[in-house]
């Protein structure tokens, strides 16, 4: 393959595992129920994602930097929307 | 920050989003129930997760293979337990 294929291949990558929690948020706003969702798992990727922003900052790396503000913007909406709708048991 | 301290801030980023997952799939398998769990972003991951496994290997990067392979195996357990409990409405 040559080099835009390959530049394909990671920017489909990127966009699919960036937008990755996007499905959930939908899901949690059409149902208004988060009972089976993991908060934690939501909040070890705010965790990790930031800190591949900061890492991406000291590589210097722009698309390291993009696709993990990207992501963590998605994060901290999916977990808005799991506190909006839990409700306690 | 020295190259190691460096080293370990990416080192905590990858382990955490590797693993991301894996108290999803700890909620899963206690409660039996994964009514409002998204597939489409278990999916998601899963075609992201194995593009970024193909893109490490054109870079020749043993760390973004293995991290990914690593998330690979995590998402496709979650997948499994996902349509193991499963229940039709």
């Amino acid at each position: 393959m040559n080099d835009i294929a390959w530049y394909t291949v990671g920017a489909v990558a990127a966009t699919l595992t960036s937008f990755g929690f996007v499905p959930q948020i939908l899901k949690m706003w059409r149902t208004k129920s988060v009972r089976d969702v993991s908060p934690i798992t939501i909040l070890q990727f705010v965790a990790g994602v930031s800190l591949w922003v900061v890492y991406g900052v000291h590589l210097r790396d722009p698309v390291v930097i993009i696709a993990n503000l990207v992501s963590l913007a998605i994060l901290i909406t999916a977990l808005f929307l799991y506190f909006r709708f839990f409700k306690k048991a």
